[in-house]
């Protein structure tokens, strides 16, 4: 058995070749970034290197909104619980009494900006809460499979980053496992996860409600409360990292000041690290924001940056393509 | 490149052929339980069956103490517990003015069974917190290479089940993903399941502290606090397999009413499920305990099992050998 293990290993490298032959990276200029990228990759699978790094610790970490797919006009999610809102509506005439519920549900243009945190959070609960995980990855999985964004009129999930998606491949190909780390709803995220990243429900990481067990005529259930269990954004992102992981990754790749705390704890690691910011600098092709922006605000982070030797992907500069639809 | 890979899944599918011919289960007698675990496992590989599971779907979840290594007659992370707090106690002198802790130190016989709810949580606490998880990953290590079981004089990686070692691999070699879930303190286990189980940190689910992100000098820490942040037991095992695989498992494997609702949600979902209780049958080779036991106690998942087709592994009469080193 060990002879045909060989031949194995030997057919697996030489696959192994023929992908390093064509550009791994073809949406990416062939500026620093993407340079960095390959460096750091040749030099953890470099098993003779110094900075070699065992397949299993190959773990790569990757923020969601405004990393891996669009969050301008507004995170995806907050689309989804306005068109859940609406479509719940006939249910609950209870929810016409209360002022900015209205106001959305009537696609009053002022009302996102007028409403409050308090008033965010109940928006979240009314759509996202007392459902079961099953009702709810039905929902999501129905919505995302037929909204579309309301600039570029695409379905969300081609609203991602396609040299992401081809830096997801990469790292895969080269023994990583990808891992998203979001802020977003863990529940959100994984019915699409996998058909749009590769990345299957264990590798999503995000925020969650808190869930109860229910046992009705020996049937469980698990249903999902209106109460935040983790919010995982800032100093979070580095715990939920530990706590589900429990290896800290040696890449992490984001785009906001939600990311600078998982990017400290990544790159202050021992040995070869990566640390990646998606600077959004196009307002052509996509759009342009960071210090001042209500979505994605990039500000610490990119001071932080230089000091610790993050790399800086300047949309504009260093990506030859945005989406997967674009010319 | 299509040929190349051809090949490969012919050597695959030849050397698998080659595993399916001897028994991969040859510490169980050939009694029911090792049947329907074949028959189970079969099943859901067979690729033109009606119970088939795609590989990604096949995942297999595990309780830890009491289900793959021994837990009398006490919890090996009760054991650490006492030994490190006799370790810190010249750090500590006050802890001599706290009565149990003081007959805890003294070896006490008397004092384990003394102590009450709060204690235990003290203890706990002394021993597991305020240490940054890269410390407590080292005691761990450090303790578990050469801490010895009070009656058989093994190490605790010794005192694991045989037969349940065999489960894990065959699984393995048949597409599943196999996961711990246990009561036990997720940084109690992760240091020592890979080379133990073969199962890798990210597949380790348990117990957890709080933890704070701290920055010191632009050097990231975290922290272990005194406070508990999930306790996995009963019915929060199925609440944290949602929160950390997001899909139900097809298989769980448990010993005690601390699996009870594992077992539940596991075997309630559709198509072919497997549910698997050891008993503790054996008090020569092992120990036997069930309804009346202070640790691992199985009172009403034994009720449950035969309305839910549960089986009970008699580790008596199912098991050909216990431990490892058993003749």
């Amino acid at each position: 058995m060990n002879k045909l293990i060989a031949v194995i290993f030997l057919f697996l490298s030489m696959t192994n070749a023929v992908a390093q032959n064509s550009d791994p990276l073809p949406s990416w200029q062939d500026t620093g970034p993407k340079k960095a990228v390959i460096q750091f990759v040749n030099m953890v699978i470099n098993p003779g290197g110094v900075d070699y790094v065992e397949p299993g610790n190959r773990v790569a970490v990757f923020d969601n909104d405004g990393t891996l797919w669009a969050e301008q006009p507004m995170y995806v999610q907050l689309a989804f619980a306005l068109d859940r809102l609406k479509s719940l509506q006939p249910e609950h005439p209870e929810w016409k009494n209360k002022p900015f519920l209205k106001a959305l549900m009537d696609n009053n243009p002022d009302a996102l900006k007028k409403v409050s945190h308090s008033e965010l959070i109940d928006l979240m609960m009314l759509t996202h809460a007392n459902i079961s995980i099953e009702n709810f990855a039905t929902a999501v999985t129905d919505w995302i499979a037929s909204a579309r964004h309301p600039k570029t009129q695409q379905l969300y999930t081609s609203m991602v980053y396609q040299p992401m998606l081809e830096l997801l491949t990469y790292l895969r190909e080269n023994g990583f496992k990808t891992y998203i780390v979001s802020g977003g709803g863990v529940e959100f995220m994984r019915p699409w996860t996998q058909a749009v990243y590769g990345i299957p429900p264990e590798q999503v990481i995000g925020s969650s409600l808190q869930r109860e067990f229910v046992l009705k005529d020996n049937r469980p259930t698990l249903m999902r409360l209106s109460k935040i269990q983790v919010l995982n954004d800032k100093a979070q992102k580095p715990i939920s990292i530990e706590e589900h992981i429990g290896r800290r990754p040696i890449a992490a790749f984001g785009n906001s000041d939600g990311d600078l705390q998982m990017l400290q704890w990544v790159t202050a690691g021992e040995g070869a690290r990566l640390g990646l910011i998606v600077h959004h600098t196009d307002s052509v092709r996509e759009w342009a924001y960071d210090r001042d922006s209500h979505v994605g605000k990039l500000d610490k982070a990119l001071d932080n940056a230089t000091q610790n030797g993050w790399i800086i992907a300047d949309m504009k500069q260093d990506w030859r393509k945005v989406f997967p639809f674009d010319k």
